[in-house]
């Protein structure tokens, strides 16, 4: 379960009258044939084994995207979307082949509306520099997966990203108003609305973000804005372990109040983020790292509030970032740990479960006995203020897949267990198809792969993804 | 298009055999049978003429509603389930006769977790009855439509309500985590999660908040609280005109306050108000009700912050509410429009149209121009920080209604025109159906027809509501 079994691939002929078809359509600068040619376009940032597709169209507009979605449903042959790959379940992995559509050349901030503080923008831009242009007008936009750096918008809808800022501001589908998609065939279709409210027909725009590329391409997002917090600031509270850390999360949450961030450090990842040469003091077993906002006054006050709390709590210790370098010297650190956890062994999983925010204590007794059961090195940091926990896996030798896989059925069951989600930002991809019915009935999953038929009847864009394999019938 | 025409009502012969069915499954104190003994079923708060159903279940547990759409389904009758009956849109009239289901039984709080900051609550409870269970815990839940205290919950879920506070705390949908709901046939399906942050498939919870009753009957809803802000503060500015008030809603917004509420009367609004005793300066033509909210000291800077930028706007005069007593007069003179309004004329419509909210002035000298050309009297009140109004058609002679329809048809085009949407909070039910085509297109209502058919194929649940008439075909 730890890597997915390969799939059929697209039968050569259709490819081959496809392929045709898209030179037909495209020429050579937007399109790459063959799978040398395509290796680039096979894989993401998760665990899963690359599969390289069969042709790539690297599109630079809608007219792009319908005209390959209409090539795809014309032959029949699988079409998977792909932004910045660097999604962590395979979600963009052409995992039958076929075609992979990359959306990274639309890349336009088409709008930023100050006075209706709405954005559109297109798939492939990039969400820092999103974020720093929206910033430079005094606007904020939430949504700040690790990732930010090079991640794409499109990717951020497709897969609802969240990010440390989603305890106070909300995931990727809290800030869409409204989404311009093109389905399999090349029909366009305009969903949502840009103003602030809006109740007119159901919310296709919810259904659409956080598919994961199962429905349809966006070629535009309508996208909400707030105003730039004028002031933020940055906490450390240090602590004996994690319930002393996880006693403070339910006091600040009890307090009323809600710091934007609120990121826990078990003591394995700090032990990771010293060997970093950051000085963590060593009596520490678990960290908060913490961040409000707001208007200067009272961001001044709910800082002082949330340190007092923590200090009650019995923090260790609290200390406040004193400017701005040493604030990024903090996220840096925190920032840093999906990789530095990756360089510490020679494979990673990194989940995303979440739990109810009073059980993350529960779930680290869990996370410790799973590991000590199975012998698997598991370290757990995440966003504490959600109960949205990244728990990583870690292991050397490929023979002890078997162990990893065992591990990591253990925590999914655990985490159901304890009232909790399988996934907080990541999605389901490939990773979590199989263990999807631990969490859903069979009426739920069998009602969602009818709602992709409505959109899909083939099963043509992006398969194989979200629901669990079945040995027979339509992906 | 004011009033819909009548529907062909469910054949005496399949309603009889259903009415058996029922008999069999409830006894007396559940079920009343006939359209006398059903009369007060039939209507709801909208000018749709009322259509008494042929019977009524009056559930009281899941169980209830399961058995009811069974029945339904067995007996391929219509069936519509009914809340407090308070829509304005005749979302809950059974316009093809068949069964009422009403929810108004399964009135349980049946969890309210400090910790986690969620409630869990039947579709019966009313909105304040849950507020002040909520508020006595120190919590908060956000939408406030107006007609909180009779409104039942599984009301607001189906029609996705708002209310003033959505301007900071947004809409119901923004509050519901996961769902419990029955599906026509009587399956039970448990939608999304507990916790706050959850991507584990498709959102077939927001799907169906907002459905109107189209696609599944609500039997428990799990909802997100926030902590309950100590303070709160009500301001009045008077403005000479609309334009004026409409400058001082695109300042607060540049000047990145927040207010919870934002609420905007007109000339013939504030006429309306002074006429029910409440005084208000002569020279005021347009008046915005500004209610503030924080921990107390962000809350009076906040005050004072906002007070000034209306004062810079051009506010003759900006009044702060003294005390808890002048702040409920000012929020009973909001409350009371609805009803004061209907009191002015024999006929009344009462749209929610949505324009961005700079265009509010454009609006307002669009109705202006409307009420001119139809000789319609017209008034416009709500949600200006949302650009979401009240725009209220009113008349005594039923022989006016062509031009009645005529203004309504010239308001949504306006609206359109001005990129804005025709509801932002009473949904479309019928009384706007035959519009949805100004708005969307002919494949977006199409494909939200097949979604409807994948949860009711035979079309069943509530039927002949948000989309446009057909001539042939199911509806």
């Amino acid at each position: 379960v730890l890597r997915h079994r390969p799939y059929e691939r697209t039968p050569k002929a259709a490819m081959d009258r496809a392929a045709a078809a898209l030179g037909r359509a495209f020429g050579p600068s937007k399109l790459l044939v063959g799978v040398e040619a395509c290796a680039a376009f096979g894989g993401d940032e998760s665990l899963q084994p690359d599969v390289p597709p069969d042709a790539v169209v690297l599109a630079e507009d809608e007219d792009d995207v319908a005209r390959a979605l209409a090539v795809a449903a014309e032959g029949e042959v699988p079409i998977t979307p792909r932004g910045a790959g660097t999604g962590k379940t395979g979600g963009a992995i052409p995992v039958a082949g076929g075609i992979v559509l990359a959306t990274t050349g639309l890349r336009s901030i088409v709008e930023i509306d100050r006075e209706e503080l709405v954005a559109v923008v297109e798939p492939g831009v990039v969400l820092a520099d999103f974020q720093a242009a929206v910033e430079a007008e005094g606007l904020f936009y939430g949504p700040d997966p690790n990732s930010l750096a090079t991640c794409a918008i499109g990717g951020n809808l497709a897969e609802n990203a969240g990010g440390p800022r989603a305890f106070k501001y909300g995931v990727t589908r809290d800030w869409v108003r409204g989404l311009e998609v093109v389905t399999i065939g090349g029909a366009r279709l305009s969903t949502g609305r840009r103003t602030a409210k809006g109740v007119t027909g159901y919310d296709v725009t919810a259904l659409l973000v956080g598919s994961e590329g199962t429905l349809a391409v966006t070629t535009r997002a309508t996208l909400r804005l707030v105003a730039k917090p004028p002031a933020v600031a940055t906490l450390l509270a240090l602590f004996d372990d994690v319930r002393g850390a996880g006693r403070a999360v339910s006091a600040i949450i009890a307090a009323g109040l809600v710091p934007r961030c609120l990121e826990l450090f078990d003591a394995p990842t700090l032990a990771a983020v010293r060997a970093k040469g950051v000085a963590v003091d060593a009596r520490a077993g678990a960290m908060l790292l913490l961040e409000v906002d707001g208007d200067p006054v009272g961001c001044e006050l709910a800082m002082e509030r949330t340190g007092a709390v923590c200090a009650d709590a019995g923090a260790i210790d609290v200390l406040a970032a004193q400017d701005a370098a040493q604030r990024d010297r903090l996220w840096d650190a925190r920032r840093m740990l999906s990789h530095a956890t990756r360089a510490m062994a020679r494979f990673k999983v990194s989940e995303d479960v979440v739990v109810p925010r009073a059980k993350i204590p529960d779930l680290l007794a869990d996370v410790d006995r799973i590991a000590e059961a199975t012998r698997v090195r598991m370290l757990t940091y995440g966003h504490a203020g959600d109960g949205n926990l990244h728990v990583n896996l870690l292991w050397d030798d490929a023979d002890d897949e078997p162990r990893v896989a065992d591990a990591l059925e253990r925590l999914f069951r655990a985490v159901i267990a304890l009232r909790g989600t399988l996934s907080g930002e990541h999605g389901i991809g490939l990773a979590k198809a199989e263990f999807l019915p631990l969490e859903q009935s069979d009426e739920l999953i069998d009602l969602q792969r009818r709602l992709k038929a409505v959109f899909d009847p083939k099963g043509l864009l992006n398969p194989h993804k979200i629901f669990p394999r079945r040995t027979h019938g339509p992906c």
